[in-house]
């Protein structure tokens, strides 16, 4: 059955050197709009939900081209704020073999996004038509402004009888202060978050969790119950992903939830462009959850559509229910006609 | 020695959209025009034979660019008529990986090809200037008119001495009475043919010949001679083709003449566009049978053709006869100059 | 204040050769999807209201694209309906000076659109959701399905108290049976419409109307109030165009309601794409009748608004209400930095 | 009647520069393939002849992209022989306004056709199929060997009934020479010639003739029935053109045949690429002899094709018999669909 | 004589969308890199002299990219400092006919260049190889540090025996303070000048001087020598410019100096891309006084680069002194081949 | 410390057609401006040195493009000179899996670099000025009047205590004599080298050296220790590649110096443009010398620099130190953000 999902984020501008040139070879780019709530909100669009966004944009051409493509993605237009001039940007620079991708960003931090007000929301509407609402750790780790948002919508969803889904998703160069500067709010987050995305590693680096396990499966599974535990929350999830030798990336995933483990088949695949697959395996979760999937199907689904995101143009995952059931199945087609 | 070839067929409008982008996400599309009998007749030209299409285009804009596209391939305009108002198109989105190419046709039925009466076409002239004509089971698939035109041209060619080619090419799609309503159709041309491509498979399914064999090169031995028997049939020949887990395509090629089996090898090889490798394959044996190669040669040269067809943008073959004796030999090269 | 507008109308792909190029010499095309009724959804849209389409599209990856496209003009999908095969498309190679611009279809009558039941829409929903719903003489030429659906739904919304809009828009070459077989299901139309789009050619030539007078604009102001008057009509609208030598086009709107005739400034000016303008037009008098603009004001706004409609890019009008009144002072800027 | 039309002349290869851009600037090139001889013979075919080229290209890759441009023209492909090595190119840099387009040359005397023997060419079977051959001024500037391949087929096609067809095409920077070299051999071209293109200058110039009259059309009218008169020429023709202030071109072509001068009007019009109209024009005066056009249509017609021209992309008019008579009524249309 | 030209100033990225489309609609941008100082200094190494930068650019990507554009100008690299994060950048959006372009900045006054010390800057390298130092209002506006290094700079150079040229080129946008607090900075800067680009109404509003006169070029020849006397200024230039009604711009040129006015034609031209037109003036006012042309050919020589510049793709002129020479005579040419 | 590293060489013209098409398919190129000259000189900058270029271009807009894009690359423009007509142009079409790429030359032989003179360089203001000088043997093939360039500034930069850098670069379609003609040249430059990019084939083949060994590495150790005794080389180095069945190359690069061997790992990695590679390595050895590196880091930051450049567009390196030296540490990142 069709939900609301409401994503809270900063819609970036992304300009992509077409090809393989350097900004220093080029001389024209692709733009498009992304940031994790726009592609959480159009996954879930795509998988038959209704999917919003949560953002101020500038009152300008830059304001108008992303509301455009955010239209175009599917996602409603009732939360978004309008007002400000600046719109966060960065520029990528597409890698190859040993190259590695580039990305170099504008300041972000003075958009109108990460400069907005929770007065600049409409939280009583937002709130009072939510199923679930999700938040990311990026989000987190921009200003004090954001952060306030952040915990206050997650706080009102939570009273009106919504769901609050939180991807851990630690950037480290986003916090100056470190582990030591985010904890505390990562900690407020969790504590309000019905659904996580996470693994080990931001159980131990993050919430300073120990453990003497030395394996990633066996910290994982030592770890996550605990966290689930001490912050209340109902279902945690999350992947191990990896680059093979010969540029295929694999992807597992898991979900622990009603104090149990399932796992994904560790599945191996070509990448044309891996921006977003974190956020198609989210969406997956929250479709999986939301449709009473079980969780082995869930964490199957996930893992399909996390793959498939790897072999759409652009951040934003574009594939339907369908696509990824058949994607699950696993074999590869020729030619559909 | 130069012959002519003629071939017999729709001429389709591709639409395809570039790099790997959805139709949904991108805003142009690259467009070129094909079909079996294209890309036989233009193969045969780079053979250095003349190649002639039969068939008839809309008397329209796209009817011009379908002629400058023929003419541009050196496919002579002598046979083709010009009269109604559609031509049959496809749009074609690229796969990526584990997501596979989609293809969006428009109404062909009613393309001006479609609904060409036998008496559009000038049979006479036709007749008396064919060395080799070339018919498809896709023709085979579309109307009651097309099909008429089909066979008397057949009959037509073979009374004046020319030689007849069937490529069985069989496509679930094309027929909603399935097997049952295409096998008499398919027994027709059959026994009109003096050479024809298939396989195993088709003697299987469409003329429901039966086998207690299992492998499927075992099968083949067992039922092409069959075939070969009963409708009287100079020359088989055809393909095992398969995609391995790393992308690449293999492709063993077969022929059947005189009473013997030849085979290639099984060469793997990188796909580009995987469109018209089977009419190149096509094109090798005729030019093969043509040139009176040893079948040994024939079979050699029929594979590496249909192996750099998939090198080559677009569905139709480009590659001269030096071309492909040079690839027979196999060795990757590097930059030539 | 904001207001529903709802337009019934077929959607269109409009495949065009980018620049001056014939399709007999280019290789690419740029696609979107129009049709009188997306573009004053659209426009409407930019104008502040709520813009809907009542349409059918296929489902497969074309109708896919239509409805991305439709939504990042800011169309609601609320009305359009999915099912069928195909859409309506039209290949635009664009002029040159003495050389006419070129338009080529596809066979549209059996479109998704064109072969839709009335009983594909969701008419309640609808008719309690519409303030002014628009139609036009493109879709009354289609097929006696479409018609029945336009005075079904005209009948409707007007019972539930919103206005009906209808522009005559009348093409020659859809309709068979000339003038004779138009007049019945136009006079239909206009006796349900409460805002028509016409000039005195309509009324001439369609409705058979008679006037001893020679000069356009002294026709109009015969004939129309008549219009008004034998069907009941609050409100008719419309423009006399011309092109001249210059390659500028002129435009000069009309308006009379509450018995009494305005005209704007006959204005000149450079045109980019043409296809659109009368729309914008159309939308610029819907704006101004909802916004309770003076009739003088209505008209010269609509005038604007189909001005800069030929300034834009594509089919669609794209200009907001601050534009427009911008435009109507009529100096040409400089660059705005 | 459909007659054989066969050029004499090289085929350059021209790589523009796209939209307004310096070399300097820019960092890709449109390419195709262009000559006077091209133009005229594809024109032929598009007024409904067989257009043939006598000409030589390099065994290489520059050398099939030009046949394959030539095929897709509709050009016969069966007098052109293929060795050596090098295509002429020419490298265009478009103007705006007051900025003159700029044209870069590589070393084309070198190249297959500038060096290319009378032995290369098969000259029986081109006398014996030509109705009418051409030849233009730019070729004689070229080599010795182009010379007398020129002045050998021209005095071979006559003798077999065909009509010889030559373009005085000065051009200055072509001839090291000066006039003084020049003359000898446009004097033997003439005296071959039954359908000259030239005007008053060339007649000055070239022939060194002498007036006392000051007015360009009063020169003219003196000197073309002298030259006509000298060479027994049946037929010469030719323009005058201007640039206008508005950066519109005026045209007013003449035709001087039977001892009579005919004029078209002098027709104004706005142009896309200038390149070529010479050409059409020359295609016009020829199709109207061929079709036993009264002179006056002849130069109206021929008038129109070379207006046409100007609208075109690239070097090459693609106009049928049916636009152009179109073009002559005059009145710029609005969209044709 | 080639002489060393310094320039002061930021450089930006500019971003446009190619062709005629919004923001909203496009979904690619062209880059390139400019600002006043760019031009300058790039216009006067196309005139034969060196041209050098003063600026700071920040050490990334976008960094790298700025310097091999201007290094593909011609511009020395040897004054430009590497640092800091950021450049500022603007969207442009081209307008048509009656709708305006469109310019969209981001957070310029946090750029590297705009957050410079002076003591990034290495003063006695730049000071002892200076021949000409410009600068221009549109720095004067950003902030005090800018400020600070400009009149610091323009003192050094000063003593050090080089000529100051100071462009006012006041934007009302940039100066939150208007005309009020912009005076004393420029009148800081016209001390330090020799070279100044003004006209009349400069004098009038942000030096507050009045005049009775009503026509522009009589408050000019009024208030002009009042300015150069009150700060010694050697020379004063500048343009009064025009947009006509059918789309060509006028500009006439005046130069002020030895106390005597002397004034370019009006001349009158169609327009590709009219930012850098300006600049294009300046640099032939400059080329003209280093070259000791008269004050009559500099002038007329300073307007013909200013029309030039506007034929030309870019904000930064390219034409050399020949080019502009030949434009200064006036005649259109057609074709240069 | 920064070095001057001047290259003597031909700049010529890249035509490219994107992606994968054939001439004979597509329409358009890309164009850029490279000789191994070009690449070792821009390398050599992007490593920290000051890089000239000692060539001659002609006087034309393909003169002033290859000027503009040596600029951008960073390369000084001072040892270049203007003059002549006509540029060494080249046409690559790039291949795909078992078809080669192809490349077509123009008449190169007539360059004007290639026609050039001794007396057209300034000798004595390059040998200043030189800290290395580099060489290839591409231009040893071309003409007397490169070879006696060559020889000559060799001696010249080696009297005024400049470094002599010699790459073999043997190209055996370049040389009609083979190596016989080859030889003696060879030896000349072997004997003014400092430092010599070759390996055991080139001892071999172009010197007639013999040895017992058959594997490639023997071969080089026993060769190369002779050739450095008998032409007085201080340094020798090279590299052995191969292309592996997936696709893949290998690359083992060696040194030679101080009558030790040091050998870098055997790298292995995914090729973009394998043009240049050799130039990067060549680039790698002379800053690893210029920095005074030990061999064993030398050796390994060439092979890495060599790697890099095939992960780049074009044929010219672009890596920095930083870069390559991380790419030395050798684990494939993800995207660096």
């Amino acid at each position: 059955m069709s939900k609301n999902i409401v994503s809270f984020g900063e819609v970036m501008m992304r300009l992509q050197v077409p090809g393989y040139e350097l900004l220093t070879q080029a001389n024209n780019l692709q733009y498009s709009f992304s940031g994790t709530g726009v592609n959480v909100a159009s996954a879930m669009t795509k998988l038959g939900h209704r999917g919003y966004l949560v953002t101020k944009l500038p009152d300008n051409p830059l304001g108008d081209a992303a509301i455009s493509f955010l239209q175009r993605l599917g996602i409603e237009r009732d939360f978004i704020t309008r007002n400000g001039k600046y719109i966060g940007m960065y520029f990528l620079e597409n890698g190859f073999g040993q190259r590695s991708s580039r990305v170099t960003y504008t300041n972000r931090l003075e958009s109108t996004f990460n400069t907005a007000d929770i007065s600049d929301y409409d939280l009583d509407s937002i709130a009072a038509n939510t199923d679930v609402i999700h938040f990311c750790g990026i989000s987190l780790a921009m200003t004090d402004k954001v952060r306030t948002s952040m915990k206050t919508l997650a706080k009102l969803v939570k009273e009106k009888g919504g769901k609050v889904c939180f991807d851990c998703n630690y950037r480290p160069s986003l916090w100056d202060g470190g582990y030591e500067e985010a904890k505390p709010h990562y900690e407020d987050m969790l504590s309000l978050a019905d659904i996580v995305m996470m693994n080990e590693k931001d159980a131990m680096y993050i919430l300073g969790m120990e453990t003497e396990k030395t394996e990633r499966e066996e910290q994982l599974q030592e770890l996550i119950p605990k966290v689930a535990e001490k912050y209340h929350i109902q279902t945690i999830a999350g992947t191990h992903r990896g680059i093979n030798t010969d540029n295929t990336h694999s992807l597992k995933g898991y979900m622990y939830t009603a104090e149990e483990f399932v796992f994904s088949r560790n599945i191996t695949f070509s990448v044309y462009d891996r921006i977003g697959a974190g956020d198609a395996y989210t969406s997956g979760i929250l479709h999986g959850e939301l449709s009473d999937y079980t969780p082995e199907k869930t964490v199957e689904f996930a893992a399909a559509a996390g793959m498939l995101a790897c072999t759409i143009v652009g951040d934003t995952p574009m594939s339907t229910e369908a696509e990824i059931s058949a994607a699950m199945s696993g074999t590869v087609g020729d030619v559909k006609r």
